[in-house]
């Protein structure tokens, strides 16, 4: 499971750095699918893993308003400062009882760990599929997404 | 792991189901990325998912050509036949040495079992997510791809 996360982010990340490429209208631009332009999915992709997290800790909901964070670099700082806490609560939380049921603000039922680990995963990769056709779209290449053939840890 | 297929094949099932309303002209028209169309997307997954799955198996690949499976019919019916081997090959991978290496036909390189499973899985999630733009983009609303709050197993 964790791979799958550490797969997630370092794509998350080459797209960052695919996006410096793109001016901010570009960034910004009303695409059709999705939430609707590129840099609302990353900042989405972010937003939504990290108040799953929160829940799982049992903390409340921070809200996060895209209007605040339009630019590349405020979207991408909000990734990097998250990590951390995401990183060490998925640490904690697979070390544990996965299957302890989770309780969210958005929702009525409550989920277990590994169901919310198992939809974060699956959340990011879709979203990563749309980019790549947006880019394709504007006549550019999209970041790979093969999971198999990357380094994803450090020797 | 396995819950990752489990999810995976029933969102496919959807989206078979989905591609139902289409017209064979609208399933095979090429779009902007990915793979070219809807149904050459789903012919895609199934086919990778499979030859994978056979080197696994250490048997020989078997090259499926999309001109032979031009209607959503052959293509639902090639995801079916081909599943319970599919299933079968990974309920025994998950009990065995997941890091055993697998020698591929198409690459020189050698890939643990758990490293193809996490591709398999990613690939598919993302091939998905493309196909929800493409519905979008035609006024039509994709399969929803929520990993959580899906009834993956019968009770």
């Amino acid at each position: 499971m964790k791979n799958f996360f550490v797969y997630n982010w370092q794509v998350r990340d080459e797209w960052f750095l695919w996006s410096q490429q793109l001016t901010l209208q570009e960034l910004v631009q009303q695409r059709t699918g999705g939430v609707g332009s590129i840099l609302h999915t990353l900042f989405h992709i972010v937003e939504v893993e990290y108040s799953w997290i929160r829940a799982i800790q049992g903390e409340e909901d921070i809200l996060y308003d895209f209007s605040d964070y339009k630019t590349l670099n405020k979207v991408s700082e909000l990734s990097n400062h998250l990590r951390m806490e995401i990183i060490q609560c998925i640490e904690e939380c697979l070390k544990g009882s996965v299957e302890k049921l989770v309780n969210v603000p958005w929702d009525d039922k409550n989920f277990t760990i590994i169901d919310i680990l198992h939809h974060l995963v699956a959340h990011e990769i879709h979203h990563i599929g749309q980019l790549s056709i947006w880019s394709r779209e504007m006549g550019m290449e999209p970041v790979p997404a093969n999971y198999i053939g990357r380094k994803l840890f450090e020797d």
